[in-house]
């Protein structure tokens, strides 16, 4: 499975690592990659005005991929409209419940999210994430949205299959054939998106237990990302192929490095079959991208719905 | 109080109905005013690439204005980052609930949301508006998100005061007269966002029951909305001042309105200090506006942190 | 599967109506059967004072049975217990949220929980059940809680076998067989609690779908707990057998006739493996029987915690 | 307000301690001085076979006394029975969510519950009571109920007053005085339960913020507790009067030494109003009392609804 070992990890880890590179108190990470310029340029791509959702469902029903089902629930439905607390008024009412992260909600990964050795970035211990809710490193950072130019690159197509197998792994070359294939490249501040298919394969076959494997980037890409310095790392599954490495402690190098290493915000579950649809139908690659996370105070994420403009 | 009697609502309600104006079949209302067209000329507006959130945080903290507070619940903290199931990954973990509507969260309405006479938007009934959800005039018709020009009426600015005192309704007059004063004029398919200074005042007061009042538009402003063909109103209170007519049956004519004649969603609870302040300092009150509610099928609306870009 | 046709259903369901026996305005049905005297007779039999749960862990695990597991959230853990609102008391807190019916949370069914033909129990139209609570027939007709004279029938041990495999259907004549053998018999105002042995194969084989099957009473016992005024029925499954009988309107013909034609309460997904150990030991199969809902006004049931006294 | 100082809190809370009188291992606390003979006894004194709870409704409503309301959620109402999942079968269904400390819920405090010195029951660490669940002193020492002999001391009685104005504690003198009028005497593993009136007042006046001030027992009974050896303490308020010593580490003496020192359980927001009438009537303050938490791993309390027998 695994092209890489455990020496190979932890000096990766360390050679990816931005901590204090904005500072020793920063906590926004890669997302300082993202100038008022770049959000500028991004925004000049949209010039056509079409809106592309990269988000699934809100993920209410139990699945293999889904055993924690997000909650909603009418509060005050048609039925009950007329008997209203405020005289008068008709309204219905719901309630919406979920434990974000997992395999079925399409969210963001904030960098409280994951730790290496009790550490978090930027050096805080994982001790800071309280019960009560993160006193660093929190989803806060990107109250004001993330905006800033998309890059989508799809693997499928570039090997010319609907979907990739549960078991591949996605290597740089594979990326950097994608950008050539597009006629696109990464750089520094984008928000880049990975598909691997899922989307397709599950129309075609249902949701599958991810455990049972799932297509993703290899530990091979952390380096690659590094170095094109993204802002944010995007994927129909979770950007890590599962299973990934077989070093215990590596379970899932994407998430790892990108989180804490590099600072680098992760979108879980997008949807992007439409994105790479409206992509392939102007042979154009790049787009204005929005992630607007609910400003969750101490939270370590969000669930959202990220809207490709073109 | 009311300017209005029961025969001028229930004519204007009559006089604003956009009822089969895109179908019999339509279940997006007035967002069919946001045109491609207008999307790209939004987008064009965004030159600078400053963000600016027009979002409340997430209201955990029980208040006046907030008697079912929203749950934050960490389910894995730092404490416990080692005893992951995903054996070698340190993470933590978080779960939230919401009932989304009410007087604090920041939060999009549904057309789905108010009925007149047990009907909502295009004459559909009530009863569509199950205790499953909703089978009509969801919030799904806004899944590609709502991204357009918005449009920044500042009436407290407009008058020299930080903000209206609670009794306040405002009328038409007001809104031209901001329009005028900023040099700004609301169109087709705009975002229209209406700020009271609720911000300001309970910035410097706390937070009070919204039953004793809150500023918001008077019931006169419906035809006006009407006849500028807004897509979207937002406001930092609920848009309807609170008391607003003496009418039994019309107690919120801007939600009775907008929603259901007029197809108009709503945004309520919005933060508009730092939009303001944005725009102050640019002297420029229109910006691209991207609105991005989850994808909650059979949902009556959806907690969202709206983002404007200059 | 099924020894019964739809003409017998029907018939049976007129037969074992309860609906005005003890007046028009009832909501409490067999619940009426538990006389005081009963009561006190059934305290008389806790002789030795040993406690008995029959109730499962409170089901946040997801499991094949479990589709939609409860929560169970720390909102306050020892990590942050000094953090108090309360100046120096240090406390932990949690939350805990349930949709106790389905097929793994022990729970009991108000009257409201089923309907045939759109009535529920005493001729209450299933509009009365509104999406706010419901009107009638909720689980507040047990406040004080439920009482009597718990009466076990362990049908594997009758029959030899651990558990009763997923397909069969327990009949009339196995009930009385197990009176018989065990020395008892079911009475009016008793609590009747029958064992199929899920408990046991759980442990041995794991959960399982329950729409894969589930042993249960089948139809033919509807007349028998009717003749016996039993005033509540609990199992360690959902007393239906799954699959029931092949006729689409009465797939679950214990739950239609106990809940809607008789009035009489359910006790779901009990654990009756303790219970049964000391029955077995006792050489006693009756005992003091203690059922306390939460008093949910508008509710159609409850999790609860019953407990035998011997 | 206090009668007491940080001297004789810190030498009455070693004074009390249980810690390892059951052996260093327990977690169950005083529930060890209900004996299956205690139980039995308790059982015989319910000789009419009448219950009354001691619950209030389950809190749903927010109220000065409940800043964080607990939820019911109909999940399928009487206007969408008939769309199953299981064919042929009308159900209506809920869901309930609270977090139960606090104010308003009925609910057991398990010895997780509270630290002193972040030090629970024991000399148990507070860092065991993880974000994921508490590893020790949970709710499960109560797994099979607790059932002992209930006693109700009526302090408003006592005086002949409708209820103790909330600056008012209890001293052990009025509990002996209670005991010598209602002709009953608190012994070894009893449910003592102590009524301030808390009812009868908010009937009267509506709900109030507790830390306005709540009437329960000083600090001073704190060794009455103890040389008494009951097993539990159950009150209308929170058994500690607010605000109770103005020591500050010392803020709910009785919580911290029940809980902490002495492993009793504690009982908060009972409703007595209706065992009062009832005790009264009978001129009998003594009866069988069950409490049935819900079997929560890692819980530091439930939600109850206690049951007491005549």
């Amino acid at each position: 499975m695994s092209e890489v070992n455990r020496e190979w990890m932890e000096k990766t880890f360390e050679q990816v690592k931005n901590w204090g590179r904005w500072g020793d108190e920063d906590q926004a990470g890669a997302l300082n990659f993202i100038t008022p310029a770049k959000r500028a340029a991004a925004a000049a791509l949209a010039t056509e005005g079409a809106a592309v959702s990269c988000s699934l469902d809100f993920p209410v029903t139990p699945a293999p991929d889904n055993p924690h089902p997000a909650q909603h629930h009418m509060l005050v439905a048609g039925d009950s409209c007329t008997m209203s607390e405020l005289g008068g008024l008709e309204a219905s009412m719901d309630f919406i419940g979920i434990g974000f992260h997992g395999l079925a909600p399409t969210h963001i990964d904030a960098l409280c999210h994951v730790f290496v050795k009790e550490t978090m970035y930027n050096d805080r211990p994982a001790s800071e994430v309280k019960s009560i809710g993160a006193l660093g490193n929190d989803i806060m950072c990107a109250r004001d949205g993330i905006v800033s130019r998309g890059v989508l690159l799809d693997i499928p197509r570039q090997r010319g299959v609907d979907w990739l197998e549960p078991s591949v792994q996605i290597r740089p070359e594979d990326l950097e054939a994608a950008e050539s294939a597009q006629g696109v490249a990464v750089s520094e501040g984008d928000i880049l998106l990975v598909s691997t298919g899922r989307d397709a394969r599950r129309a075609k076959h249902g949701p599958w237990a991810p455990m049972d494997g799932m297509a993703g980037l290899g530990a091979r890409c952390v380096p690659w990302l590094h170095e094109r310095r993204i802002a944010v790392l995007g994927c129909d599954g979770i950007s890590d192929a599962i299973p990934s490495t077989d070093i215990e402690e590596w379970p899932v190098p994407i998430h790892q490095c990108c989180l804490v290493a590099m600072g680098v915000h992760l979108l879980d579950n997008l949807d992007l079959s439409g994105l790479s649809a409206a992509c392939a139908e102007r042979g154009r690659w790049e787009f204005l991208f929005n992630v607007a996370p609910l400003r969750i105070q101490g939270g370590t994420g969000s669930p959202i719905n990220p809207i490709a403009l073109f």
